[in-house]
């Protein structure tokens, strides 16, 4: 397979802000080779990276190939068919212009970066592309907060994509999820060594205040049902290390539970990989996406757009539920665009776009082949005709009644 | 209304660690007359006090009066019936001994206080109504973690109680409450104003710490459909203060939102009342709580208890499930115990217990009364004979197949 990566000058950039950067570059990679016809961009989640496979530049974690998966020869978005294109967003840390980039002065930007929304990474992602030769794009898809990116594609440029899709996503955060992000980046700027962003010439990056705010964020990726499973209640092996967070004497009597083990680990590994200003700024740009932004409601905020939508939602996931997803489809219906609502079946929570990909694979592949009359892609409202011996458990409707 | 408020001695005190203190004293209130029969216990949630109506001794903030809708002069727990005993928990702060206390040498304990378990509160419970006169007692009610305490009761004094009534409780805390819990300890310890736990004779306590912890339970005692009912995404008003916590520049572009502003508001008061230490020591007791240890299961360990159970529990609970509650339901029919799990239909999360009076009164004034056969006490089990038609709707049964 061809592959490429590098980073482009994008010259100046003026962000929905109203401030703007002398130069914004823009890390991505590409997979597969393009027929004019045939590109495929990938919108990536929070904590994402360009290295959407496993074939490019180095990235480290857990931002590294991140949907191997479902991406590649012969896989569900399908590399010998396609050509792929993934960038890191605007305000990121994977070699696109950052908090941590330095400024044409060459002093690291930190809270001087300008505020970056959802749809500066859009319209970075419409230079690159210019850049690379790519017009109108086969697909956009993206997972979660890409979810929303990928959403905001049908809406910004309407005539660019034949097919959209949305995995775990919605057309804004609830007012849950908003409280969340919220104490997180109160985790982050409560670290006296956020120092008020200004940290990267000194010895100690805020790295307990950032990882908390991804252990608040891990939990928020995982349903109730799957921690349980997971985890349960139980004890970590006496290997576990207890020394990622200061405690006291008292903690001793009580057990280090395989839960904590495994936030502690996750979140140490964390914050080797990612700026905390960057998740700042990103969690931000996320709260503040609203597709109806600009429009009376979501169904005006698409009407413009000339291709099909595809929304997979899973019906374990309560950062983005199937019911927002749901009222999304709805929007679309209204807007007279074809889509479908597919609902999967999952346990896995917010999660379950990553780690499902036997589920999200099919109904991906037929629609970015067939559109909604891809053979693996069911949709909500056609289910509900089907009557009661259709896919919907009462657990669906449950959910869509609450 | 007879009231009575104080602080009693218990002398020295063994807790269930092995460590000891050479003087426990616990701050308890009483409402109403004994007659010697008619005492009813009530235990208090996380960070409650022995004030659990407005007559008593002056608490502030929530701690005051925080049941009041419920006990008093012809309120469901009435005064004018029933003498009602609520003591400060050891560990906590208002008055029964705990980390902020002086050592009998005027020291103060800090992280020196023994780890506390649910089972240390039921025995200074135990010991203060000794001191009170009391030997069987009516009832003993509690909510949350004092439903926890409650079930205690069941299974550490079984002849002792004729009712037990656990509110929004369960039998031990799942896998994504002991994480949330977890990172809520974290918040405090990695605030360096913590200073390892003594911070008592500093200018500066873990303010920030303790207020994360504090937005972090109470994101956990709202639910989904009550945050976005109530707060939605709008931004809270112009006169709404954002300085409670640092901020970056990029953040002035984006709104301050109601429910932020909630959450920093609350977190403000509750850090005026309650001491950090006794958060973690509080929260661990919590999260160790498992009602069938020393047994085989939840069944066993509630065999030989005496007397009738109510579990009241909440549709919108995600803290402690109604699906958790009628699991604990199943235990005390296997054990031959008289027991109604009544489920309330409600959006408001875990706080439901303390702001639905209006559902909770009846039919905890009904079991106090006639024990389950009490008229408004409904139970899962007889609303399930009643078929489709009863008190069951799906949304329920789905909570249970989940």
């Amino acid at each position: 397979m061809k592959t490429d990566s590098g980073t482009v000058d994008l010259g100046r950039f003026d962000f929905a802000s109203g401030d703007e950067i002398e130069n914004l570059e823009v890390a991505y990679e590409t997979y597969g080779e393009f027929d004019g016809d045939n590109a495929v961009l990938i919108c990536h989640a929070l904590t994402g990276s360009q290295n959407v496979a496993g074939y490019g530049s180095e990235t480290t974690g857990q931002a590294r190939a991140w949907w191997n998966d479902i991406v590649g020869p012969g896989k569900a978005i399908d590399t010998n068919d396609y050509y792929v294109v993934c960038a890191n967003v605007p305000g990121s840390c994977y070699g696109t212009t950052g908090p941590a980039s330095e400024d044409p002065e060459g002093e690291v930007y930190g809270t001087d970066f300008p505020p970056v929304t959802v749809a500066d990474w859009t319209r970075s992602q419409r230079l690159l592309l210019d850049e690379l030769g790519v017009g109108r794009l086969h697909a956009v898809v993206g997972g979660s907060v890409g979810g929303m990116n990928a959403l905001d594609w049908a809406k910004r440029y309407p005539d660019d994509a034949r097919y959209v899709v949305s995995v775990a996503a919605a057309a804004r955060l609830d007012a849950q999820c908003l409280a969340l992000d919220a104490i997180a980046r109160r985790a982050i700027t409560t670290d006296p060594h956020w120092n008020g962003g200004e940290y990267y010439d000194r010895d100690e990056a805020p790295t307990d205040g950032l990882a908390l705010a991804r252990q608040i964020g891990h939990v928020m990726y995982l349903s109730k049902a799957s921690m349980e499973g997971k985890f349960g209640r139980r004890a970590a092996g006496r290997d576990a290390r207890r020394d990622s967070f200061p405690s006291d004497p008292a903690a001793a009597f009580f057990p280090y539970r395989d839960v904590e083990s495994y936030l502690d680990y996750q979140a140490e590994k964390f914050v080797d990989r990612f700026d905390a200003n960057s998740y700042l700024y990103l969690t931000r740009a996320m709260d503040d996406y609203d597709l109806a932004e600009g429009y009376e409601d979501d169904a005006q905020a698409v009407a413009a757009f000339e291709g099909e939508a595809l929304l997979l939602s899973f019906t374990g996931d309560w950062h983005f539920t199937t019911e927002q997803s749901e009222t999304l489809a709805a929007a679309f219906r209204e807007a007279g665009a074809p889509v479908a609502h597919h609902v999967i079946e999952s346990d896995h929570g917010h999660d379950a776009f990553l780690v499902e990909p036997e589920k999200v694979g099919p109904p991906l592949r037929d629609f970015l082949d067939s559109g909604v009359e891809g053979r693996a892609v069911h949709d909500t409202d056609a289910d509900a005709d089907s009557g009661p011996g259709g896919d919907f458990a009462p657990v669906h409707a449950s959910l869509f009644s609450q």
